[in-house]
Order: structure tokens, then sequence, then C-alpha cells
């Protein structure tokens, strides 16, 4: 099976754990066989590979999410990376070049699209299966996922089909209703569009030539842009007249709010948590280091990160996002290519970080115009580049470095610094990227 | 008005604001006039000079409290300090030879007790002034002051007085009763006894003597650790036939648990919170310096501190303290004579806090068999002494102390530094106090 899982932006509905720069799909929340946390992604992606170990998996995603990828899937997944956000269909006709030309999938082969954020069972994957090879053997160009709805949702659009078979033809889109609407939708038979389709790779090379004028994957992605937003429903579903919807009965709930995502925990809490006996329907996500203590609460979400805290009833946590908005704050943690890092301390001319560093891993090499640094080495070994010198450092050790000195460090180990910041300006932005001068590389 | 504050001990309560090194009443909670806010012990002090600016105020407190005491009310508060706790009776026993002996009130003056955490208006400190002018003259050895209940409260001991004069003989005492109980004591006109008594310093010092063989305030000050434990109470109310007790009608209450704190406050918020709409009797109190999001709450505190989160109804909150007893873990602020410190990150192998010096304070000389200690200074001008010798420091400078080498830093202008430790058994016991050598002092 060729899977592309659409993997998508930021997204503040779960704050304080998802922010401008972390994404809902990377938190790690499912309890695993083992005692360990997976996120969204990690689940996805392991679901998958037990239904198909040999499945070609691609994730479209932003340039932003690559390192959070690599670091939770490790390096074998393809990325289909979209230099910048242009909606759905510029994001498939990427991946669908990126899985010809750099994948060399041959055109004849069917691909299966899907978001990277369902909360699904193995019957799901297994769907998914049967939806690929429906889609290599159909006539139909496309072949969609129509769940069966538990309940007159309002937040999901609806496909007709035109018979109760487990494969049939499409008699009708019908975009997000009322719930009233949506009643009457179900009484006709609809199922929930998920946004999960399958085709056969020619297929959406072909529509993508049609609509923009690119020679091959590179092109594409050089020019991706210039190209106009635009979803992959109105720019391709909506003129296709040869569509098929096959129905899925099994379990399916997005992950898109703190309800949604509470009914999905296996426990009450994740990370330090009390909870008295007159709590009910409490759930609580703390990734602090200090207890949340919860008493005689009802129906309500607590988390806790360095971002904020949030304490919402469950039902009002979906109208969380115009709140998030309005927090104009200093991000306070994110994961990078090399590790992760977490601000533990902020004044007027200074800024305390905790820097975690992956073992093989470094900064890149740069520079700061306005702030000094100071660099005191807790755990781990590894070597910096100061000014062009190397040095082997271990914890204990401690480092200066003065505005305007190139500076880097390489982690031998695991390795942690507490960086301190001093300057009257300090601000992401103040960062020259520089090489490694060729005597130390 | 020569008045005695008894300031208990830390209580759990209020946690996350209260614990073992933080008591209530230090936490600033109460808005002044100005916008800042104020805190219990800061209040009340500053209403009873209002009442009498000459008022003679002293705190019996223990040893752990004086640095919070001299940073909130200034050094010129006279403080008895409880070498050890042993209860109400050598408290008071001890503040009275205090007063005595090294502020020289003659034993003929009135004093009046009053716990430090009540919160009333200012008519309370005016019925204390005449609590202790009716003390001065009355032939009864002690004046009472009894409040009119306004609930049948388990919570508070009974007085019921011979008649309904404002100042009467006490008719008998009772114990905290049931709340049906409590119901037929106010029906024969019973009073609460809120622990707020007046004596003529002489009568106190006569008891003292009797009961404790000691010369004068020295000597019973190096002897408190043998004292018996024992309440004012049961060593001397419950013997004392001449009692009066005088009215209070006004407004009191006692700031024990988060339900009557909050009761308190102002605005239904104190530091970075945000409500919405669907939120009702809500209160935050939050010290982090990330935003706390409510949505949809009722009848619920939240407070935030560097120690952890509490999250509960109102009503449960008064049942917190077995639960805050399991929390096991690592102080994270607290307040010292020369200022304070935050702990911000913690690992296996290091800590890092944040220290704040105040302008003209120092710490200790000390060292640390087991750790190595970097500071970063990030705010402010003093000078360290390493291993004897002297040196300026200013925002940006580095000052690294391997295990074993005596250090100290004294702050010229208020100063702040990030203070990392490293070492495998880091532990606040590791600490040796030494003299500063005398060719840098």
């Amino acid at each position: 099976m060729n899977i592309v899982l659409l993997s998508g932006g930021s997204g503040k509905r779960l704050w304080p754990l998802s922010n401008d720069t972390r994404s809902k799909q990377f938190i790690k929340i499912f309890k695993t066989d083992d005692g360990s946390y997976e996120s969204m992604v990690q689940r996805v992606y392991r679901q998958i590979l037990s239904v198909d170990k040999s499945a070609t998996i691609t994730i479209a995603t932003s340039k932003s999410q690559v390192s959070a990828i690599h670091n939770q899937l490790g390096t074998d997944v393809g990325i289909s990376v979209e230099p910048c956000r242009r909606d759905t269909f510029p994001a498939i006709a990427l991946a669908a070049a990126y899985l010809h030309d750099v994948q060399k999938i041959p055109a004849d082969e069917s691909v299966v699209v899907c978001p990277v954020d369902p909360y699904v069972e193995q019957d799901y994957f297994e769907a998914l299966k049967r939806l690929g090879e429906r889609a290599a053997v159909s006539d139909a160009n496309l072949v969609l996922m129509g769940i069966e709805p538990t309940y007159p949702s309002a937040k999901y659009g609806y496909i007709i089909p035109k018979d109760n078979e487990n494969v049939s033809r499409v008699s009708m889109f019908k975009e997000k209703p009322d719930a009233e609407t949506a009643k009457t939708y179900i009484a006709r038979g609809a199922l929930w569009n998920g946004g999960v389709f399958a085709f056969r790779l020619g297929y959406v090379l072909k529509r993508a030539h049609e609509l923009i004028a690119f020679r091959d994957y590179r092109d594409l992605y050089d020019k991706y842009d210039t190209l106009t937003k635009i979803s992959f429903d109105y720019a391709v579903v909506e003129h296709e007249t040869q569509i098929e919807v096959m129905r899925f009965g099994g379990m399916w709930k997005d992950m898109g709010t703190w309800n949604t995502l509470t009914e999905a925990m296996e426990s009450p809490s994740i990370g330090k948590a009390i909870l008295n006996d007159a709590c009910s329907n409490v759930h609580v996500v703390n990734e602090l280091d200090v207890p949340v203590l919860c008493m005689g609460l009802k129906d309500i979400v607590v988390s806790a990160s360095p971002e904020g805290i949030l304490v919402s009833d469950k039902t009002q946590s979906s109208y969380i996002k115009p709140f998030v908005d309005e927090i104009d704050q200093q991000i306070m943690f994110a994961e990078k290519s090399w590790g992760s890092f977490r601000v533990i301390d902020i004044e007027d001319g200074s800024m305390t970080i905790k820097v975690t560093l992956n073992a093989g891993h470094k900064m890149n090499y740069h520079s700061h115009e306005r702030r000094d640094e100071v660099w005191t080495v807790i755990e781990g070994k590894g070597r910096t580049i100061i000014d062009g010198a190397e040095k082997a450092v271990t914890a204990g050790d401690v480092v200066t470095m003065k505005a305007g000195i190139p500076h880097t460090i390489i982690a031998d180990s695991a390795l942690q610094l507490i960086e301190v910041q001093i300057g009257k300006e300090i601000s992401v932005g103040d960062k020259t990227k520089l090489s490694i001068p060729s005597r130390v590389r």
C-alpha cells in the first residue's frame, strides 16, 4: 500500500499542548502496551505498518514539522515537504510528484490519502488497504471512504451513495449541514466524508498537470509558493463524475478538541496529578514537573505545559481558539531537528533556556549580534566550536560567548545544557547562521 | 496599644501558595488602593498603625518567618522569635518577657494578643484598642474578645457570657461543637472565641513564673526547647476565674481555606488569567509567568505557583490538607533574609535556581562538599568572595565554584543570578557555613 498522510497545520485547539510551533499530532498522549506514551503520528504509523509492513508511507507536511517527524518516526519515513502552506490540492499534487519522481512509484499503482490524526483501530487501516486495492482495479477515478455516522454531526461533510452496497457510486456530496439537516441526510443513507480517498497515481498527476504548469517534482517544489490555495475537494473531487464510495463501519474519531482527545485517554491523567474521589469525568494532562491537584471537579479537562494552563469544562473546550489567539507570548517549548529547548526563565535583560541535544546531533553554527550567552553543560559529552576552535565538554563545563562570536555544540552523547542569554533586546530573529570553518569540519 | 500578633505555622491549606516554608500570612493577595498587592501580615500591620500610629507591635513567631517579616514589614517591627515551636502558652510567655525585658514595657500596661491572619476591617482594630483599655482598668485578669456569630459554625470554640452587656463576666467556655449544638449555644447568647484577648503584662509574667522556672527573657529564650507544649487556653484561661468578654459585632473572617480567602479577593483573578463568560464564581491566583485559561467553570478556585497547581471546587478545598501532605517534593520557592530563590530546573545530576538578592544583602559565606556551582549574573552589581578573594561582578559575569570552595555574593544593587548546581547528590543539607576571612571583611 502506498499511503500519503496529510499532516496539517499547527492548530491551537489543544492549547497549551499545541501552539504555533507544536502540532497536536506530535503530543505524546496515547499509552502503549509497554507503558510509554506515543503521539497520534506515532500511533498511526505503527498501525499502518502492522497491517502492511511493506507499506510506502509518505507524510505531506510543512518544513516546520520535519524535525518533529524525524524525532518521532526516525528517518525511514518519506516526507513530501511543502515549502509553504497551499491547501490540500497543491499538497497532494506535490506528494504525487514526489511518489512518482523520487520514490519511483509507477503511475498505475494506487495511492491512499488520509489525514494523520484520526483516532482509529486496526480495522480502519485494513479498510484503507481495501480502498487502495479497489482504486487499483476500479473504473472510477476516485474511491472515497464513507464513514457510517454515529450521530447527526454538523462538523463533517456528507457523501450520499447511490445504493447500500459496500462499494457504491456517489450520488452527491453535501457540505457541513446543521444537525437537523444532518438527520435527513442520514435517513437517506449518507456517510461522513472523513477526507480519505484513493486513486491511481497517474490520475492525480494528470489532473495536476492540467491545472498547474510544471515539469516534475523538483520544478513543482520550486514554484510551490506561486500556486493558488485550493482544496482537493474543490479542485478535483467536485469535477469528477467517476467516483465511488466504500463504506467503513468501524470506530473513527477525530482528535480535534480536548473533549474528543480525552475520550481516547486510557487513564484519567498523564503526568503528575492527584484527583480526589469527588472528581468525576476529569482528565489531566500535565507536562510540568510539579503536581496538579484536582478536588471535586466534574466534566473538566486540566492541561499544564510550559506554555500555560487550561482548566475547561469539556464541552466548552471546543470554543478555545479565539482565547488562545489572544495570548501573545514567547514560545516556551519547541522540538528542533537536533533536540528541544525549553524557556525556564525570562527577565527584562536575560532569558534562560534548557537545551536538550540528541546524541550525534548539533546546533547550526551561528552567532548573535545583541546578546552574550553562557552555556553550562549539565549532562552528557560533546564538543563546542567557538570562533573556529573545537573543545571537548562534559557536565560541569562552562562556555561563554560574547555577542558576535560564532558558536555551536555537537552532542557526542545525549547532552543537556543551561543557556543564559544576556542582552537588552533578546529576540529569536537575532541569529546569523554561519559555516563551520573547514579546518575544524 | 501594645499588641502581640501570633504568627502561626506553615500550613498547607492554601497550597500551592503556602507550604512547609511559606506561610499563608505572607502571600500577597489583597489589592491595595494603589493597585499593588499586600499580604495578610502587611494588611493587619497597616490597619493597626492606622488606628494607633504609636502602637508597639510585636510578632511572636518562629525563626523561619523572620526573613519574610523583615522583607514585608521592614525592621521596625518587634519580633519575639521562638527558637522552636512550643504552642501558644510558651509563645505568649516568651513574648511577655520580651516586651518587659527588651522593649521595657511596664508590668501594669495592658497587652492585646491576636492571631496575625484575620480578615477584618478598621473597626476590629478599634475594638482591640478598647479591649486593651479595658484590660488596663478592669479587675478581671483577662478580657477576651467575643465575636458575634454569623452562623452556627463548628470551627470555633464558644464563650457564653453572663449577660448581654458590651462587657460581661464569662459564664462558661465551650469547645468546638457540632452545628446543631452550636445553634443551642447561640440561642443562649454565645459568642465565638477568636483567640483574641488582653491582660496586664504583669499578670501573664506572674503566671509564666508560676509555671516555668526562668529568670528573664534571655533565660527563657535559652531554655525554650525544654518547655512543654501547651496552649494558653489550657495553661491559663481555663484556670482563671476573673475573666471578662467584650463583644465585637463587626466583620470577621479567618482566612484558613481557599473558600474564605477567595471571598476576600476584590477581583476574580491575580496574575495572568483569562476567564470566559461561561465562568461563574471562579477565582484564579496565578504566580507563574504563563497564563491560566478558564472556560465554563463554576464555583472553582485555580491556583498555580512554582510548587504546583490546584484546581478545586470551592467547598471541597477545605479538605486539601491530607492530599498536600502526600506531595513529597523539593521546595521550589522560598523567601530568605537576603532575598529569594526559585528552582527553575531539576535533573538527576543538576539543579538550576534563580537567585534574587536584595540590595545591600548577601548570602552566608559557605561551601558544598558534593556539588560544583556556576553563577551567571543576569542583573545588578555586586561582589563575589570566592576562596577569600573579592571580585566585582555585573550582569553577564560568570563565576565557577568547584565543590569545597567557599563562596558568597554581596549585592550592591538588587541582583539576580542563575545558579547551576552540578553533582550526583544535590541536597540542601550539603552546606557548610564559614566565616569570611578577615582580610576581605
